[in-house]
C-alpha cells in the first residue's frame, strides 16, 4: 500500500490524477498503475485499469486469480467491475469514495447512477433491435472452441 | 446499431466475444470496438471500452460529449461507468444483461455485487492507511494547473 500511495503522490507531480495501484502475486509486485486519464486522453486509464492491463500482459492471461490489488483509493465502479472481470482475489484500498467526492471526482455519483433503473439515469438510454442482436449470442452458443470467462 | 450488431457477429468468427460497439458524433461513426478480452489477454477490452479508447484517441480528448454509443448488448457496469467518465450523451443497446447472463457472461452478477455493501461482496476488501493516502488528495487540491474531469 505504501508503494501505491507513493505512486499516487508522484503522479500528481507528473501531470496525472492522485491515484496509484499495485498488483501483487505470491508476495511480489507484478504490475503498477497510475491515473493517466488527462495525460493520455483515455477516460479508462484509471490506476487500477492500467495496473490490471499491465499485469495481464505480464502474466499472458486475462485472469489474475490469487492476486491482490492495492489501490490508493476505493475503486470506482468501472475499476471495481474490472477487478471482478479479472478475478482478482483481494482488494485493499486507502482513501474512500467520499474522499474522492470531496476533491470533485465523480465516483460516488456513478455508483448512485448504476443503482438507478435505466429510465431514471442521467444519460438517456434506449433499447432496440434485440432480435437481430441475439444472432451473435446464438453463434457464440453454437461455437465449440470458445474460451469462456 | 446495425453496424454494432454486424461487428458482434463477425467478432465471434474472429475469436472474440459476441459484442460490438460503435460511437457516433454529428451523424458520423468516429470509432468502433469489439470484445477482445481473450484474444488480447485484456479483461478490460470489452467492445464499449475499446470503442471509447479509440474515439478519444481520434478526438484528442478524454471526453466524448455529444456522442452516442451504439452497443450490441446492454453495457456491463465497467462499460457503463466508462461511458459516464467519458461524458457520452446517449446510450443505445440491443441485447440485455439477462441475455448475456443466459449465455454465461457475468454482467448481472457484477451489477448485484456493486450494490452490496463492501463487507457483503464476494471479493474480500479491506481499507487502511487512509491518513497517508490523503496526502495525494491534498497535493491535488493545492495544484493550480490541474485538469479536472
Amino acid at each position: 500500500m505504501r508503494q501505491a500511495i507513493d505512486l499516487s503522490i508522484e503522479n500528481v507531480a507528473n501531470g496525472g490524477g492522485p491515484f496509484g495501484a499495485v498488483i501483487v502475486k505470491d508476495g511480489k509486485v507484478i504490475a503498477t498503475g497510475t491515473n493517466r486519464v488527462t495525460a493520455n486522453n483515455d477516460p479508462t486509464a484509471h490506476a487500477e485499469i492500467t495496473a490490471i492491463r499491465a499485469a495481464c500482459q505480464r502474466e499472458g492471461s486475462f485472469k489474475l486469480k490469487g492476486c491482490t490489488i492495492y489501490t490508493s483509493c476505493e475503486p470506482c465502479p468501472m475499476c471495481l467491475s474490472a477487478i471482478y472481470w479479472a478475478s482478482i482475489s483481494r482488494i485493499c484500498y486507502a482513501n474512500t469514495k467520499q474522499d474522492a467526492e470531496d476533491i470533485c471526482f465523480g465516483d460516488k455519483f456513478i455508483y448512485e447512477e448504476i443503482e438507478r433503473p435505466i429510465g431514471k439515469r442521467s444519460i438517456p438510454t434506449e433499447a432496440f433491435m434485440r432480435d437481430e442482436a441475439l444472432q451473435a449470442f446464438r453463434d457464440w452458443e453454437a461455437k465449440t472452441d470458445k474460451i469462456k470467462y
